[in-house]
């Protein structure tokens, strides 16, 4: 299978980062977003909305947005329980991560680290301050009664999630503020076969 | 078990829909968002994100965003098909839809239907409709190709985006722009139970 992405998209990296831990067999197909690579005839053939991550399946069959396929990928795995409640809270945390989350967290970091702060997006940038702070409060508030976000156990949650919180304080966020998180950030850190943002860059 | 939602709410409708659709046993409990009722305590101890539709089970478990709700109540039944892939399929377009569809499409709604389109919300308004005419032409592809975004069957995936789709005028979107789509309306709105999201008002 191939993985068309981006390493330093936090969406693009949580399928890297679950690939490693689950030592998934796949080809990673860099793709420049800045260069416009996701809105060739070819790329929108497989995944119409011009998005990355992409996964594409040795029958030519695609997958697209990051969730769907980290479930996909980590199905029969101890990454996703097989209860039906569980399964549930695990969706439940990641729809809050592309609702709730990432349109703040992400966005703010993409202004910060790859725009390099211009002028005229300062006031998009501190508008996203607040509801990212909101979206840390929501995690901390379950990271300081359990280790990871559904239970005692990683699941694809957790990846989900890991994706921008992890590197929240490149879009302005201080995450001393949220020492629940923290220790949950360096829980994942320390897994066997854990793989950097950073590795391929 | 108890649904909190508004049914004017395309993210609650949904679960509204799916529970008349499967004939499903429900308390709803109407929450009045413009009343900030999803901002009081006892509300936020069920949801500390403060966001409807939440679910509450009898035994007291509470399960939030309206997706992920969606799925677990429709576990085992026709609207939920075994098959990973499929299954991966239904949560692309649920995915899809809570990043790339109703931050447009129901935003846009909501300035026009319910704040009346005050003049300094007009260029809010305006910057919404590319994005969702984006998200309809890619919905558009698909139900060119097939009467359900997931295949021949009727999925959750549907409902996800039936939710606001069939109110996208309401958000000055012209749905006659999209056949597919209108073909696809009127075959969800013909299905035995269908209840509209009226229904209540």
């Amino acid at each position: 299978m191939k993985i068309y992405g981006d390493i330093q998209s936090g969406n693009c990296y949580k399928i890297k980062l679950l690939a490693a831990l689950l030592d998934l067999n796949h080809e990673w197909v860099d793709i420049d977003i800045l260069n416009n690579e996701t809105q060739s005839p070819g790329f929108l053939s497989k995944n119409p909305n011009g998005k990355i991550p992409l996964l594409e399946l040795d029958d030519g069959r695609c997958l697209w947005e990051s969730n769907a396929i980290l479930n996909y990928l980590a199905q029969d795995s101890e990454l996703l329980p097989a209860d039906p409640f569980l399964e549930a809270k695990i969706q439940q945390w990641q729809f809050f991560e592309q609702y709730s989350h990432e349109p703040y967290i992400a966005v703010a970091r993409f202004i910060n680290k790859y725009l390099g702060m211009p002028e005229h997006r300062r006031n998009e940038f501190e508008s996203k301050q607040e509801g990212g702070h909101k979206a840390l409060k929501v995690m901390e508030q379950q990271l300081l009664k359990s280790p990871f976000l559904v239970g005692d156990q990683l699941t694809t949650a957790d990846l989900s999630l890991f994706g921008y919180t992890h590197v929240a304080h490149e879009g302005g966020f201080d995450l001393s503020l949220y020492p629940g998180i923290q220790n949950w950030i360096e829980h994942i850190h320390a897994l066997p076969g854990f793989v950097s943002m950073q590795a391929d860059s």
